[in-house]
């Protein structure tokens, strides 16, 4: 449905990784190989990282392919660590709101897929939300709904753990109203120091992710690829889908796996999904009330 | 924060309304007079109705003074009842979603205030919403909220009630949260048929509220105006604020009042908000639970 | 580079052109099949003729396929008279002065295709443009360069004519800079009682143009479809590609041919553009004067 | 009719000149004191040099008041020289191409003011354009053409006399076309080194502009204001109106001035427009080629 990337290692001009590539992100959101749609031409978004309390985001409704501003942005801001994302829209509207990546405080949060039967589970979902984070929610979609789920279960504190109970609770509550395979997709969240990256699917059949081979490796096999003498050792990309066709340059992340890249972390790592039905109140769930897990 | 204009009557262009006055909804757009705000460009919408059987809706983040569409489809599109509101935002974003008129089936739906301490109150409204209309939610604005709780309330079969008792759960919910003067503002909203109006406030200074004078009076007053000509004896304009200085042609609607127009009802009405306050279930509030009518 | 269509006959609903058909304008904005671009998605515009003097014209920089206000206009306005188009951008930007249909009056005008080097020409013949006409020159695009050429020489007395000279001029022009194969495109323009289009290159080899087959047949082959039943016998579509697989509907309209139709004229022409070499002044030419026709 | 700002000195975040003093730019998007409008919604611009060859640019068609990417931007860019602009359009269309500034190579312009009778002159002030220049006219602006014609005047080598041969050449066109008081209003430009303004209009009545006290001067009268004492000894900012009320801070240019700020200098000097009459080529007048300057 959406492209995303996301990149942390020594500062570069964003548009090195925006731009500059040959199947760049932007040419993704005119010809995408590997998505579920070739064009994800509704709306897109960019989260930096720099010296300030909190990432700056900026988010079109425009296709990337054709924001000016975009463009000249990508040409003029250096960051250490940031995150892109082309939209294609599933039934909700095109607005800023809607586009990723999503910030709270210093988190941004990306995703490519979606909640099968949304309709049927989104007040539900809403109602398990932290009443205090609920009126930041702005937009209309599942992505930022499982932001704020995430939030709720401790994303800020673990974040393995906390999109693990999250899609858990999601996964639950479908399996309760009768929703088959609730989550498809891959994810990205960061608080500026690490980004956490997951791939899964309630089916096993997941959207494609993909990161960028050990920078010294690319440099021995591409000697005369400038940019790579550029970037400093750590510097690690993890994309929806290559964005160049280098052999040997990309790693397929495994089905429902997790990995955390920046400030010495490079793992890849099993991702299980929790699931909440021991620790559910079945009473609550009965009186309609939220569907929060206990002892949580 | 808004001006909005309601017409029901014989079938006019609607740019009759919107761009021909001297001081008409569009010269409202960036000179307001009477408004909290003199510039409401924060986005516009129209709704209008014809034989289709939804109303048609246009709507627009940009200001509607230099929205060239706007011009275009006013100069083009006739109705018998439409409806046009300029926006002032407050806090909320400025994207099409969060502009009036809202619609469901058949109804449209504009606000001209706000819900005081919204962000407070946001999830225990958006709790009483019927679980299938919830997901209809697009935007983020109090206006919607109360749009849907109205829905909710039974606006379909009985529109005053239903406002009544919408206004009076905000009410209500605000007293319990410990919010002052929760509800201010005008009220506009139709079926195809009537167009029913309210002016109310919770500290009784209401946003200001004006109806043309009889057509046949207008006539008789002004024999050189055209358009008067033009119009049906029941044509019956109701705005923000007057779109002209003629003397005798606006009547300004009384505080807590309500009107009905359309279809051969052409009535004024005081308006009475319905505390829900003694068929609230005590426990569902303790639990959390939507504050939801008992037995309503 | 684009897509359009044009239709003149019984008035419709504009959707039922629009949005209905299984290969909908809308759909060719996302997935072209013949065009040169997949993609359609740097703005539309649609341009439609009812009982006032001069044609409603609505324009947008968002793809169609997700423009709200668009499928809300195509839902409510019947035409009798309607024109089309989206846009795949070559270089110039993605704003509503560059999308077409382009207006002057009672004149609408559409195309698919380019003037090569344009960068080259572009001072050239703009200086060619009627000086009156000049200030209305309102974007960028070589389409609508092309248009007011076409008004110079004539276009609201004599289409076929003025369109003939004006691209005879460009070709002229063209030669005495260097550039080759300079026209390429589809054509379509209309005054609200007729459409005149033109399929046509330089190189011969030109984008595709289809028209719809006559009325009485398509309903002979497929009694089933209700929407025959509602056109006129002589109702009329021509599209850059079709919009639908009805194996018998569409007929391609041969290279270098013009047609007519509307009010009763319904013709296809062989096309000839008119070199302008034999009347151009040469001196003017060495003195760097508008190249203007002598005498014409 | 415009708002603007220039600053140079020591890097600061944007927002520091644009949203965080009290009358701040953004504030007269919404409430011009000084303009001959209030309301200067008709989008905006900004400009900022940093180590890039040449300058970003970002711009919007949106009020500034509610741009959220331009609030993002101006949070995390900080800049040594850089231009905002809002924009209170008169006629043209309200489309990125028409916002300044306007870019050429590493040459910013904005404009705050008109051309009188434009739509009269614009075709032979097109025509005064160099020809390499032409193509890249993207807007239908009074402002961007002056730009254009400034550059063609050699704006690049001299800027205080290319601006005064354009502004006389608008004069020696008005004049013979019968146009009064062609020129109104204040500009700047700038090459990433230095800012060069200009206040003058032919009536001899131009719009207003102010430029900042020594910055040392401002230390020693409000020795509490934090920003003040982080700025450098040259820092100087140019507005068309005060951005704050603090008595003292701010200095009208005079009547018919130029002033150059950055890189060491700090003048203020009597500007006076070039005729071109004494060297134009009468017969080229007659035959309708360019008015431009002989020998020039």
């Amino acid at each position: 449905m959406c492209r995303w990337l996301a990149y942390t290692g020594s500062p570069v001009l964003i548009r090195e990784a925006l731009y500059t590539p040959q199947h760049s992100l932007i040419d993704q959101s005119l010809h995408s190989r590997l998505g579920a749609e070739t064009t994800n031409g509704d709306g897109f978004g960019l989260g930096w990282y720099d010296e300030s309390p909190t990432p700056g985001v900026f988010r079109s409704v425009e296709p990337a392919w054709n924001d000016q501003n975009l463009h000249e942005l990508a040409a003029h801001v250096r960051s250490r660590l940031f995150c892109a994302h082309v939209r294609a829209a599933i039934g909700s509207a095109v607005q800023q709101t809607n586009c990723h990546p999503f910030r709270h405080d210093r988190w941004l949060w990306m995703h490519n897929g979606f909640i099968n039967g949304f309709p049927i589970l989104k007040r539900e979902l809403a109602l398990a939300i932290d009443a205090t984070l609920y009126p930041e929610i702005a937009g209309q979609t599942d992505s930022e709904m499982l932001f704020f789920l995430a939030l709720t279960f401790g994303l800020e504190s673990d974040p393995i753990e906390a999109v693990g109970r999250a899609l858990g609770h999601v996964e639950e509550l479908a399996r309760r109203r009768g929703v088959n395979h609730p989550f498809q997709g891959t994810i990205a969240t960061s608080d500026g120091s690490r980004i956490w990256v997951f791939r899964y699917s309630s089916e096993g059949n997941s959207r494609s992710l993909f990161f960028s081979r050990d920078v010294r490796t690319l440099r021995y096999l591409y000697p005369e690829r400038q940019i790579l003498q550029e970037l400093s050792d750590d510097a690690r990309l993890v994309v929806s889908e290559p964005i160049g066709d280098l052999p040997g340059a990309w790693t397929a992340v495994p089905e429902a796996s997790c990995g955390v890249i920046g400030e010495g972390r490079d793992e890849l790592l099993p991702f299980v999904v929790k699931s909440p039905a021991t620790v559910f109140s079945m009473a609550a769930m009965e009186t309609g009330a939220p569907l929060r897990p206990v002892g949580g």
